[in-house]
């Protein structure tokens, strides 16, 4: 299965400087790549491997184009062009419709004949499976859960009652969709349960990494909108609410009820404590935590440095008495002042 | 399925305000609630919705009752009363006793017949299972291990051999207990694994949240408490021992050996450090770093603040060199204060 | 199953002093070992428990032998020692070679005769599994996979498309091994998934947490080579690599393409940023944040102290202004000099 350059170039809407007739077959690494392999630059960290590249060909920016020994394909935005051309090359694996005779399905189940249900898969009543999903291996899909179509659920998943995935959605392996939120009342040192009678709702294009955790709402739904992408390991609360096309890194823990909007992105093990809003456009440092709403797009950190232990443990130490400090470079401020005003 | 709100308050023994004769079905928030529903107040900022709520009923303190415009259900603890009259309008879906066809189970396990076991599921040699307990599907429940009475196993969950489990234990989708804890001895720079013969012994009432993860002791056993609620994704190392009544938030390490005390509360990403001892009603804040043992109750925190992140990285870039800032300053109060006395 | 001490210190190249042909059946920690019980000394901390402990016989060092009062087992690292016996004495359970009824196993699977799988097991098309392999119940094995010899996979494990592990590692339940890494490219706000088209290659005696995730790589693998021991719920991301012989405590997140040396060891809840590289023989303390590479072994940290809550505020609070203070510093420390040299 191979394109030309040309045709790669017409797909993404982009320009050939060098033989557009040139075969490509596969994508690759700058470092890596040899004969029918196109490559990208994106990263200006990596134009060193562009002189030495055995690429067929390049996909890169105008301004790169300068340092380029083979075939370009000059384009805007790289890491997209390479995005779809690499789709394109590698298309997903194609799974053959139907349920295998191991599943267990429920009698009321409405399951897409053009659905494909793996090994050891467990369906509950009610739930709806659409056109072209495929539900793998050891997967457990709830009672009265929907998950539309063309949408993707990878092994070992659960998808717990009532949950409703979106189109195009693409869940990894151990993830847990649905699962209890976590509420409890003190009843005199003893906790009561808080029955969790919210669902989950996912939106459309959503990517749900492996062993993500997604708590249903307590009353009201936790919310995941359309195009989020979360990596694995992460937990997401109760009534959270995810805005659309943000995307959040492994192991970031976000509170209950937290609202996040549209377009941010959290870094990796970041914390959003509960009942918080974050507005559109902001993005999060890795391993921050957030301990407060944050009302304007910007880029927020928390934390301290990573030094040689020894260096380290004396600047901890002091960090122990900080407030101290500060009063007294107050006291001297002022007293050094008060000599100023007397002399 | 209906009572009225006079049979409510008998239930949770609290007082009616209004008309104890209205019909309430379900619960609902403040801001969603209508006909039928009765909600709750126990957080002083979602006041402001008293007003315009449309709830039959709604449970608050004595002290909220004049904020109130509709039904009063007045009780000393709301939001305990809202958990108990939840759990009445909404029962845990019930399931038939019974092994699903597609279980397999060790000749020698003993199953009890009120058991619901689901598809998928495993059970091991001499596992027992007791009266009511639901088995979801896709768990495996390994050799020797115990469940007791009315506990409830969501799907996919890993029992390891040996574990055991109290009463009315609730376990979340994806969960393992009794995974080997990390023990190596390093060898001249190879790692020896050292086998994990301890189990874990879980108590009455516990809660264990998705994906979470509870290691076997090393030689004795990993113990968790009664009534201990520990919610997603959160690891306890081997020979750890968590106190009765104690709540966990998500995403938090324990590691090895840790002693945790009865009635603490641990906020979400927080680590415990190996072999400290944590006394009893201690809380610790979110992603805090337990560096050493806390002999006394309170509440203990470490961090740093959020800020814009221009703002952040001088703070950061400062910090590096906080123990010479307080030299400096040291020296500079001496150097003052000679001065002073000279004068 | 007993041995002498006399026996158990020639298969560990130690020394007796006292009764060597005392019989040992079991381990046992210093504070309940008894009659048969072999226990060890490692950590000087838990010296005090030397004198009264009950064990039959106690591996310590030289130096320990004055404060022992019952038989010893001399050796230069008796943790080490320790979990060689132990593992004599407790040998990993043993499993029926063959493939359980219900697995389902494709056509062109290839699975040693030796090897035995357990219930519920998919093996996919192409895999190959090795002479002695344990694969546990609920396990999905994908297509291309290959397991080498006397490798052990426990519960609910998958093992993505064309995974490759090497002998003798460990796997604990819940882990996955070759889920998509987190690649996404941004095109005006909506992003474009890039195909994850490596894969993930585990060396020889590597040990895989439960509920840990290791991503496959963007283009090129992750490697996690020889020796590598890695607790739960560890995240590694696509690209990552880990060198020969590395531990990785509980809940580590580490970011794509970060390289990783030989025989470092990294704390519970530590983040590494991507694209770093970390020289062999690091340590990285619990929930530091590595955020530059490292090129010199030795430890290193961030973090501030675990303070009582009221303390802890005030310091947080000057955190925010702490490049502040330094300038003030500055400015003071001039101005006291100038005077100085006036004077």
């Amino acid at each position: 299965m191979g394109f030309t350059l040309e045709d790669l170039a017409r797909y993404v809407d982009g320009r050939v400087e060098g033989d557009g007739q040139c075969e490509i077959t596969h994508v690759a690494t700058l470092q890596a790549a040899g004969k029918g392999d196109i490559s990208f630059l994106s990263n200006r960290s990596y134009r060193r491997f562009l002189r030495d590249t055995g690429a067929a060909a390049v996909i890169l920016t105008e301004g790169d184009r300068e340092f380029c020994q083979t075939n370009c394909l000059v384009v805007d935005n790289p890491y997209v062009a390479f995005a779809r051309i690499s789709a394109l090359l590698n298309p997903a694996p194609t799974h053959t419709p139907g349920i295998h005779a191991s599943a267990v399905i429920a009698d009321d189940a409405s399951i897409s004949s053009t659905a494909s249900i793996g090994a050891h898969v467990t369906i509950g009543s009610g739930a709806r499976v659409g056109e072209n999903v495929h539900i793998g291996p050891g997967c457990v899909i709830g009672d009265a859960v929907s998950v539309a179509d063309e949408s993707f659920i990878h092994s070992n998943v659960t998808l717990c009652r009532g949950v409703t995935l979106g189109k195009r959605c693409l869940v990894h392996p151990g993830a847990v969709i649905g699962s209890d939120g976590f509420g409890i009342a003190n009843d005199n040192g003893v906790w009561v349960k808080v029955p969790q009678i919210g669902s989950v709702v996912v939106g459309d294009d959503v990517e749900i990494g492996a062993n993500t955790t997604i708590d249903r709402g307590a009353l009201d739904d936790t919310v995941i909108e359309d195009g989020v992408k979360l990596d694995n390991q992460i937990q997401v609360a109760h009534n959270v609410r995810i805005g659309a096309h943000t995307a959040i890194a492994g192991c970031v823990g976000i509170a209950g009820s937290a609202v996040i909007g549209k377009h941010c992105a959290i870094g990796g093990g970041a914390v959003v404590l509960g009942h918080l809003q974050i507005t559109d456009h902001v993005q999060i440092t890795a391993m921050s935590l957030v301990t407060r709403s944050i009302r304007e797009p910007g880029v927020y950190s928390s934390g301290t440095p990573l030094q040689e232990n020894d260096e380290w443990r004396k600047n901890f130490a002091r960090f122990r008495r900080l407030d101290d400090m500060a009063r007294r470079l107050n006291r001297l401020e002022k007293k050094i002042n008060e000599t100023d005003k007397q002399e």
